[in-house]
């Protein structure tokens, strides 16, 4: 199997003392392995029928919007407020200190589409629940949530209970 | 030809009151749209040898990785400042009101490679000049800068002179 680990840069300190940063753009700068990247995320959901994929500003917009264009689908982003010019939803997530929200175009997806969520990391998880949540406002069905990396020691997965939740790598301790 | 501007929603008053903002949300999220887009940018840089294709923050991610991936070259992100997390190098640009800046990894880009810069939208022209001062202090030869849409009225390309500057849709006046 192709090593999607060995092509992600751990960045130290960033951002700030005591955190390891998983630094994704030395994968995505490599040509081959962001074919591999690829070929891997479109196998995981090769038997589903997905109508649109969604993706998280704005690293989740490189695999989305790929895995969108190989599908022949259209792409949805998800944004920061204030960003998406139409009318939109929003939900708002709880961060370390305080919150942020995330908006979807109310347009933007149709009742009853299968959509794939795509973002890079899986962290905390609160902005792939606040975007599960947009999407079902919107009368989705959320066929899964696909991530290049995840952090299994934040535990997110268990705010995703009755997701399917996929991610190429997993880090077990920080 | 594929009818690109058809599929550009105008959205009066964003982001403020009289400016009519270009949403190419309606284009991605159309998959047949979407991959004629791919097509007709790929076909732009057909007999080019591009090494890597360079995206702007966060919009531009959208074509640039799909163009990446497309050649199966590294798919480069320019960001706001703060973003990328290990060394980078920075240029300002002037705001209306101000002045902001743009990072690039130093090691995104090897001296004497070949790159495409990719954006949605050709304006003014603040970030396109300061991304390609980015590539080049990294020693990279700038191919062109591609774009879905350029506001012919705002006048960017006087900005770009010596560049090869191509846009899908052509707005003349506001």
């Amino acid at each position: 199997m192709f090593d999607f680990e060995g092509k992600i840069r751990n960045v130290p300190d960033f951002p700030k003392k005591g955190i390891g940063f998983k630094d994704i753009t030395t994968l995505v700068g490599d040509g081959q392995a962001l074919r591999e990247t690829i070929k891997r995320m479109k196998g995981l959901f090769a038997d589903d029928k997905i109508d649109a994929v969604i993706g998280i500003e704005s690293r989740g917009f490189i695999f989305a919007a790929i895995l969108a264009y190989e599908w022949g689908v259209g792409f949805v982003p998800v944004r920061k407020p204030g960003k998406l010019p139409a009318k939109t939803i929003s939900e708002s997530y709880e961060l370390e200190y305080g919150q942020d929200s995330l908006e979807i175009h109310v347009d933007a997806i149709k009742q009853g589409q299968n959509v794939l969520i795509v973002d890079d990391l899986l962290a905390t998880g609160g902005t792939i629940v606040a975007t599960t949540r947009l999407a079902e406002r919107l009368g989705a069905n959320v066929v899964g949530c696909c991530f290049l990396v995840e952090l299994d020691f934040l535990g997110a997965r268990k705010k995703l209970t009755g997701y399917r939740v996929e991610s190429l790598v997993h880090f077990s301790e920080e």
